[in-house]
């Protein structure tokens, strides 16, 4: 069969040439005779290509030398209870309310202090993000926190909070490197790597060194960001095959050109795929307002839900994969992440066309 | 290049085959036209392997209907954390004491209550485990842990504890499935997928239902087991690559003749590689007591640390990877996990002989 074109919002999509390059040495890496799975996390072979997965988002992300990168597990899930643990010390921190994943977020956090609701689009059914001048933040908050792209319903900012000198953590894991993000302005950064950088099993952590030293220290030292900070993401047992592949797809991004490049095609796919919708605004409406359209999840309505079904089912069978809406919302949603090429988008707008002909 | 015979203490050597199957399927799975790391966690693709991981386990290992398999994430230093997280209520656990990783177990437990040393055999430098008769259990300790095998120390209970009622957990990282485990004796088994079952990235856990529902309730969502358990360990997203590279370890297992094969294959791989450093006592000594000694990971000493390194370094060359014991203990160490074949064994007997005769 041939590739299809994978709108799924995570685990999602890889870039081609990725793949491509753990098929062809997944049994014998750089002939060492073995796998890149079966080498030790503390041999040559694979500490190199740690390393290089590290230096690689350093040049590609223009990281500071005040912050660090490190691989933990869990899932950006995991990261909703462990910033807390860490930063929160029984006091309040700021919680910009987007919908379902920050709900999340939250709830985790009430086991480590108060998390309160800031700039919260609730009543607005969260078609958008808030404003920058609808932030009422604390200036004693522990930190804040805010989900930078909201896979589930399309919405993204499209600026960088300005917390005034309150740490600012954010869940970036649905829009991290869609373009070369300003990482001096936050304080902690994760992501998990399903949607633009690898398979599902790691995140990536970018954070400044002295706030995670102002972590608490009386907690299990698995739960520490400076465990992993002190020991480059090898405390213990990294999981090495995801890390591989998250280096494979920096490198991509490095041989195309670089984040330029990747924004470029990330804000033609986004331009095409609005265009197409609000172009045939009999048929297909996006509910989200446009100053916080999704450049990573672009999500639109039909007149009804049999219409949305019978959309999902006939792109399915036209190998346009992925696009039913999170269970939560319904709708339709395509996933246009890094390794999703304007192609992909093309073929979908193009479907979209036929589709509306056909009514 | 060829093959090499892979003694690494984990990450680990997978079986050929298994690796042959994901390089066969790793651009196509099945037809679907992406990658199976590309694909969903809640579509059908994805969960049909998912499903049958947990049903050849469930199989494999004989895992009653009181019982339940999990996937979760973070290695067995994270169920370190974990399980006093859990279970421990400010209460005491009796931590029988076999070596670094029961001890890195204790510190973490530290943060939830009081882990009582039991067992310890630190005064015999950790090469034996207790026996049966010098368990002083406390019969009313929140749970007994013990570690069932000692990666780094080369030692391996070769009972089951009878803890007469009280919840017995395991970390069975290092010899989960090395024969058939008698899953209805332990409350909750955990186990890095990385030596015995797949790559690293994922922690098989087997918990009995009841034991986790007493767990607390008043801890993030992401660190109960309940909430793995409620939902098939699609709480977030699982590591799908990893869980479907165990589906494959597991669905190999059964290729072979299931647990009785595989526990034929390593007891016959331990007695040739202990048969052949007793039979050259004059260059090779095993430090463990030969009641509690690894069918997992087999250590021996050389006369002086000179000639364990040139033995590690001449092996490398002869294509015999990963014998360097842990950098804590020195000394050599084969790591003959289920992946490791008779022959693997019989070409490291044989360049043990070679190496004996040309000093």
């Amino acid at each position: 069969m041939t590739r299809v074109a994978n709108f799924n919002p995570g685990p999602a999509a890889l870039p081609l040439p990725v793949l491509e390059r753990a098929h062809q040495e997944l049994l014998d890496f750089q002939g060492t005779g073995m796998s890149v799975m079966e080498h030790s996390h503390r041999g040559k072979a694979y500490e190199a290509v740690h390393d290089e997965a590290i230096a690689l988002l350093t040049e590609l992300a223009g990281i500071p030398s005040t912050h660090q990168v490190l691989f933990m597990q869990g899932g950006a899930s995991q990261q909703f209870a462990l910033v807390p643990m860490n930063f929160l010390h029984g006091k309040s921190a700021d919680y910009l309310h987007t919908g379902s994943w920050s709900k999340l977020a939250m709830d985790e956090a009430k086991h480590f202090g108060t998390p309160r609701v800031v700039g919260s689009t609730e009543k607005d059914k969260f078609m958008r993000v808030p404003r920058a001048d609808e932030l009422d933040l604390d200036p004693s908050a522990a930190y804040a926190h805010v989900t930078s792209n909201n896979t589930i319903e399309g919405t993204q900012y499209h600026y960088d909070p300005d917390t005034r000198g309150v740490p600012l953590v954010a869940d970036m894991s649905s829009d991290f490197m869609w373009k070369k993000p300003d990482i001096g302005k936050y304080a902690l950064i994760y992501a998990g790597a399903q949607k633009n950088l690898g398979p599902s099993g790691v995140v990536v952590v970018v954070a400044r060194k002295d706030f995670i030293e102002s972590g608490r220290k009386d907690i299990p030292k698995i739960f520490k960001y400076t465990t992993f900070a002190a020991a480059n993401s090898l405390y213990n047992t990294p999981p090495t095959f995801a890390i591989y592949l998250v280096r494979n797809v920096l490198s991509w991004i490095k041989s195309v050109g670089g984040m330029p490049q990747i924004q470029a095609w990330n804000e033609e796919k986004a331009k095409i795929l609005y265009a197409a919708i609000d172009g045939q605004a009999d048929l297909y409406r996006a509910p989200v307002e446009k100053a916080s359209r999704s450049t990573m999840n672009v999500v639109f309505r039909l007149p009804t839900e049999a219409l949305e079904e019978e959309f999902v089912k006939e792109a399915t069978r036209a190998g346009l994969i992925g696009l039913k809406g999170h269970r939560s919302v319904g709708g339709i949603r395509a996933s246009i992440y890094n390794a999703i090429t304007v192609d992909d988008v093309k073929k979908l707008v193009g479907f979209m066309g036929e589709f509306a002909k056909r009514r």
